[in-house]
């Protein structure tokens, strides 16, 4: 049983042009006030997964509600949005999920300790909604009166939680001759490169690496930290979300070898010695 | 008269970088924790009206404001700043709107029911007031003021709500062989291309379109959501806002013909059926 | 010695892509849920300092604090998170500093008087420290806990104010035959260029002045506001952090002489009078 949060998060792809991060906070605003006499935190812990990157928001949702106290955690990328797919609410470990029903979820949920409840949104949506719009119109309205306390079977039918859409995560697919194949899940705003892969794909590369794409090889450092490295040099190091990842000190990796983009393959192989090295 | 409110709302073209919007949190935060003993939710409705543009901000503001609660709401547009134009606050239905008088509140004031009062913004001011940027040293603070329960004859002297600056909607043209040219009013994030426009323009228009700008001319499907068509795919549709707008699902409509932009002028016309067709 | 704050601030150069500005609220709000009965405002002053420009970071935190009460003053710019340089925490004239020992909070503390205590910030980190996230791992714990109330002591080992890093200001250098160099230090989103240099360098200019950079000269109005002069047109200014600023009317400053960047040279001089003007 589900009683009030004191705190809403946000991860979505609106992004902050066109006012929907605006409209979300406005309706969730006008609920509270009206339903509620204590303040309620909301906090917007990322409106730029990549545009209807199913994965990669749910990869983000795990990975940022790792650091929130428990609380109503919405979560909207959603390229389904106006047709079949169902909009739900889950309860999962003393948290409350609400989003989409097409995976974005999953991950956080099982991080949760897995869904124990789930329901359909049938109601206390904002009226005249929209087609194409659910994050203001469904999600947030849901997200505001569970925070003030409502039950999840208030805001429609019961689902089976195991009929929630489930997630493959990123694959690291070993090579024959030694290291990973991975797959580029991020690129944030200083151009760091993150890797679908945990820091284990590096530990067996020494203390250079070879790097490949369809752009072409370069060799790098094996590091733990952009200043291990000269600038305008690489290295590839764990980030701070404990995924192998490619830096530039003082630059963009996002620039080498072509251009890195999410979803690009990218093999990881121990660099050759030098004949005579050590 | 009015008494106290306990939200403030910002609509401008500030953008995130430079900290301007940091500095009108910074402001009204300030005022706030002096005056008051509770605390005032600001909420960022939109700083991302494209640069300059009165008539799109006007827009934004009134649609925005129609999800949020009675508060002090400020709109910062002005490529006035420093010059004769008049800073105002004005009450209407309840809120208060505060902003330069450039037309930039008109809707949302005659959305809330048309003024009722207004004045200059002539007494706390920020000392040391700076000529381009009122946003933080006359509007964030009048608004942190009359958040805290200032009546609106203290910040300065009435003028004649009769006096404020109108604002002429977009129009649009019905076309001589039928159809309608209208223009495009706003892009988002994702690419959605929102005309200045209501769902009626489509109900002509059968269920494909002829789209026709100075890019050229395409043949697209006029349906409810993304997910009518195939991805990749473009459709005429009502958006989150109640106006008509082009989409591709899971792609960019503002790519289209050679690029749409805010102010392009757009024919929409039924198609052509094939001949033989039904 | 510090009692509790209910106000923290940051200036970063994270950006708002990859959800590292979602870490800090997650982690701060999480804090002082735990610590405190009381909310704590949260202000994003600026969370767009060019990446990894310490200077500029240190001359936004300045003018930036100059419109806040006081509190706890976070600023990362850190491109040096990882190596040797120091986490600290400084108390000057009842507020607190936190950040990289670095010089990123080098005008800010004079500002507020100077530094009178600080400490390493050696406690209270977050488990799993990561080697590249002291935003998310070290400052934003530190913050929260000071906001609760927490003295500066209890976080780590007291240092010598005086051996904290310093920083040089922005120089303007004088010209021969009159005049001056200045630096780029801004360039904001309507494309207004802010040089590293006060009111009074334009003080000599006259009405007229030339600007030269490596791109080659132009000839621009002196005035108070981009209304001074037609639209398109550019004029040297005093903008609202009262630098000597070059602006275009409805325009875009940053895009003449073959595009204006921060760190670019610029000398200003007084336009010489054409043959036979008054």
């Amino acid at each position: 049983v589900t009683s009030g949060y004191d705190l809403i998060t946000f991860v979505t792809d609106y992004g902050l042009e066109g006012g929907f991060v605006g409209s979300l906070h406005a309706v969730v605003d006008q609920i509270v006030a009206d339903r509620s006499s204590s303040q309620v935190r909301i906090i917007d812990l990322d409106h730029f997964v990549p545009p209807q990157d199913v994965l990669l928001g749910a990869l983000r949702m795990e990975r940022l509600l790792a650091y929130t106290r428990a609380g109503v955690h919405v979560g909207v990328v959603d390229p389904g949005v106006g047709t079949s797919r169902r909009p739900v609410a889950v309860n999962a470990g003393g948290r409350v999920f609400v989003g989409p029903d097409n995976g974005l979820l999953a991950f956080a949920v099982d991080a949760a300790g897995g869904a124990e409840q789930a329901v359909l949104l049938e109601r206390y949506l904002l009226p005249h909604r929209a087609v194409t719009f659910d994050g203001r119109d469904v999600f947030a309205p849901a997200a505001a009166h569970l925070a003030c306390g409502m039950q999840l079977r208030e805001l429609g039918s019961e689902i089976d939680p195991a009929s929630l859409q489930r997630l493959e995560r990123p694959v690291v697919h070993p090579l024959a001759g030694g290291g990973v194949e991975v797959r580029v899940v991020q690129v944030d705003g200083f151009g760091n490169v993150q890797f679908g892969a945990g820091p284990t794909v590096l530990s067996g590369l020494g203390d250079r690496a070879e790097i490949t794409t369809a752009g072409g090889t370069l060799t790098v450092a094996v590091g733990s930290t952009f200043g291990d490295v000269a600038a305008g040099e690489a290295v590839l190091l764990v980030d701070s979300d404990a995924c192998a990842a490619l830096s530039v000190n003082q630059g963009r990796a996002s620039e080498l070898l072509g251009g890195l983009r999410p979803g690009d393959a990218v093999r990881l192989t121990e660099a050759p010695r030098a004949a005579g090295a050590r």
